[in-house]
């Protein structure tokens, strides 16, 4: 089986566990689903707030970062001073024939490597006529299509992928990917308001605010989580390309001239979070921005990238944005948002390093980084495919199962006692239907660290088996110390 | 002063406080605001976190409650389903003179009595001819404009607020507050999808979902907090009425005819939830939807009321829906979301017993509430204004502050190293500039429960003082002791 269709499988596989056990359902599902969106189930909810309590903490524990938590609905102004009216924008072409629509890129994603060779021959046959490496051609390609207008000129030689003709398409036309929507009775251009297409801008726009109520001093920075809107034509990859999504973001302010500084320190921060919580080093890697390929806003710019099963994709950006976002909202609100520095009594517009996290994307690389399936005996002695989420205890959505381990009056009461006594604390579950082995088995699937067994010499000692969900060992703990022992457990540091 | 103007000014005082010291900022407030959008500043971010997060303890760590998180955008049809398409309405009328638009309820709201007696005069001169009492004015008002038709004939009667003009008003047409907004390139009818106008019904069309994952029988719960739009013509009174809010709400789903004793359960448990939290009896009402008044889908409806500044509003609803949604829901999208029960061996629509929760709106009755101006002593013997955020201090954005007296270096480091203790568990905050009787009141206004003083005593037995925000007492502390006596502290109960 080649490489792509073991990880589409594995990606499958995640998708309907995500369903089946209350992580991740479609959006509207009942109703067909809604493109885009997704929704998290009772799993998912926690998973999710588990890795934004954790983001936030690290963030907003620390003296030198505020939180901040911005509307989406912004002021229409925000949007052409940040350049997201004028650049936010994608290449499309219309079928003139079947009138679908098509994003320019994602058409070129689509091609066969074959494909893309009869368009190389047929643009420049003395260069590509002959014999070419798969690589060259990928990379020509490539490298052809980074301009507008040769994108464009590439695009009218492809068929329609919708009705199948040929010489159909209309020029490529920019489409914004901003959703917009109207405040107020009046549907017209004065009442537009798009929704935030990132949560950085309500940072920006609140910089005043923020150091003036909390009299800080640069450098420091802004920590924000909150949803963000793309109108993105293609969606795809489960949680990974979706319209609506949630980001982590923190804006770091210093003096121009320490950016350089700050931007690599902020690089090992964000890149040993990941690590804390359960992340291999060989599921990450950096991808710095070619210099040539920057947004317009930055100096420099790093991604880390996680090892998805569709392959390598973005879950933070490290950009450093120069003073571009600060500047161009003093020119368009007639505001100045400089900054005076009481040391060296100087005035000057502060630089920007941005670490941007996708909250969703986060959440997607947690849990299908951690699915394994192992090869595992069965009571019976026989073989069978053990499913384990292994999340960072930290990131578990539920810490600890309590089993009665038979249905008897004295050891259902036992268990559900420590259950209560639990319950105050973590998340736990209770279970007493089915054989044992099936309820480890249920718990390994949704990545319970420590399953807790009652049994017959509990009713004498009062002593419980723990059983690590890693490990597959199990302990004799006194039920007493159940809670301590677990709160010990669950401060597991990489 | 009338009472009216203390309100208004106390109102004014808070918000100007919120501003001020971070707790609330108007959206994209250098571009002039968005109107009925706000910004959650450093410690309003830590407020709403603090209520948001007690909300989602106190519901999703019962066994019988599951969490969700919904998306935003959902299929259009949900809104069909649910009414909104059609009933979630108001009555607008323009001005053909000046073109201004007016909610219909609004232009009553701030008609003067004589203005409502003029009215009831003219529409029926017998009965109103004559001298009547304020309220049976108020009341039979009330009354004539409850019918649609009698409110869009008394609209036309009104002059216009804006121009001044009578008789300019069109007649009342219905306008849906649903934000609308086109998914996809093309913005036509077969693209329109709504910003949810509340978070309710991702609960309903995940109900099968969330059952068949979690394997919860009923009576079980679904809790979601999140954010929901309404194109509000008229927003007010600060965070009341705003175009996007957040809210918390929890559907419990149960057997028809063990509804009513839930509902009962449920209104108890709400009530409880906000004294817990320090809330006092006083400030706190129901208010029984009168029969006549129920919406479309229920059965009977409470809401929880808070005393306001500018008076009683809103902040919870607990209301009996019947299986009104769930029923709309299996007609529109043609799936069975019965519950088959295994003990009963029936197969049923299951009721809802719905406890809705602005998160936004309660935000405010904990600030507003806890606002306290007391007269004080100033270190030089003279007589001020203490002003006092007396929140719970499971609630307070920051647990403790620690001030070093004096600036001399072993003091400094003491406190500087406490502070570092501290951070790990807890939000605090550092200062150390100014006198110690304006840190006190620094803190005083953004409702730190504690004050932890290092002084000469300290650097001889490493004891601090402990000072408590409501009482002014301070308590000698041993440094070694201060993260347990703060832990006991903020367990605080009512």
């Amino acid at each position: 089986m080649a490489q792509n269709s073991i990880s589409a499988l594995k990606l499958d596989k995640i998708v309907s566990l995500a369903k089946r056990r209350g992580f991740v359902f479609q959006s509207s599902e009942i109703y067909g689903g809604l493109n885009g969106a997704w929704d998290y189930g009772p799993l998912g909810v926690e998973l999710l707030r588990n890795v934004k309590d954790e983001w936030w903490e690290t963030m907003t524990l620390r003296d030198d970062v505020e939180g901040l938590d911005a509307s989406i609905l912004m002021h229409p102004r925000v949007w052409e001073a940040s350049g997201h009216v004028e650049n936010f924008t994608d290449p499309m072409v219309d079928c003139k024939q079947c009138k679908a629509r098509f994003r320019v890129d994602v058409l070129f994603d689509e091609m066969s490597l074959k494909k893309k060779k009869e368009v190389l021959r047929e643009l420049d046959p003395a260069r590509f006529g002959g014999q070419q490496k798969d690589e060259i051609i990928e990379s020509e390609f490539a490298k052809l299509t980074e301009s507008d207008q040769q994108a464009a000129k590439i695009a009218a030689m492809l068929p329609c992928p919708s009705c199948g003709n040929k010489g159909t398409f209309t020029e490529a036309r920019k489409f914004n990917l901003m959703f917009k929507t109207f405040v107020g009775p009046v549907e017209d251009s004065s009442s537009v308001v798009f929704l935030r297409p990132e949560t950085a801008q309500g940072i920006f726009v609140n910089f005043l605010n923020v150091i003036t109520a909390s009299r800080q001093r640069l450098p420091f920075g802004i920590a924000q989580i909150g949803k963000a809107f793309r109108n993105e034509i293609n969606t795809k990859n489960f949680l990974f390309r979706t319209r609506e999504f949630e980001q982590m973001e923190m804006q770091f302010f210093v003096k121009p001239g320490v950016d350089d500084k700050w931007f690599e320190y902020w690089r090992e921060q964000r890149m040993q979070w990941y690590l804390n919580l359960g992340m291999s080093k060989e599921q990450l890697r950096w991808h710095q921005h070619p210099k040539e390929k920057l947004a317009h806003y930055a100096k420099d710019a790093y991604d880390i990238e996680f090892l998805f099963p569709f392959g390598w994709g973005e879950i933070e950006g490290v950009h450093n944005r120069t003073n571009f976002d600060l500047s161009r909202h003093e020119e368009f609100s007639g505001k100045s948002l400089k900054y005076f520095d009481e040391e060296t009594k100087e005035r000057y517009t502060p630089f920007v390093i941005e670490t941007s996290c996708g909250a969703s994307r986060s959440f997607m690389a947690f849990l299908t980084g951690s699915y394994h399936e192992e090869e595992a005996r069965t009571a019976e002695g026989g073989a069978e495919t053990r499913v384990v989420l292994k999340f960072h205890p930290r990131l578990a959505p539920i810490k600890a199962a309590i089993f009665p381990l038979v249905n008897r009056d004295g050891m259902q009461d036992l268990a559900r006692n420590i259950e209560k006594d639990l319950r105050s604390q973590y998340r736990v579950f209770y279970d007493e239907s089915g054989a044992v082995g099936r309820r480890y088995r249920r718990q390994d699937e949704v990545g319970t660290p420590y399953c807790v067994t009652v049994d017959s010499q509990t009713l004498q000692d009062q002593s419980v088996t723990v059983r690590d969900r890693d490990t597959m060992l199990q302990e004799r703990v006194s039920s007493a110390q159940l809670s301590h022992y677990l709160h010990d457990k669950l401060r597991w540091q990489n």
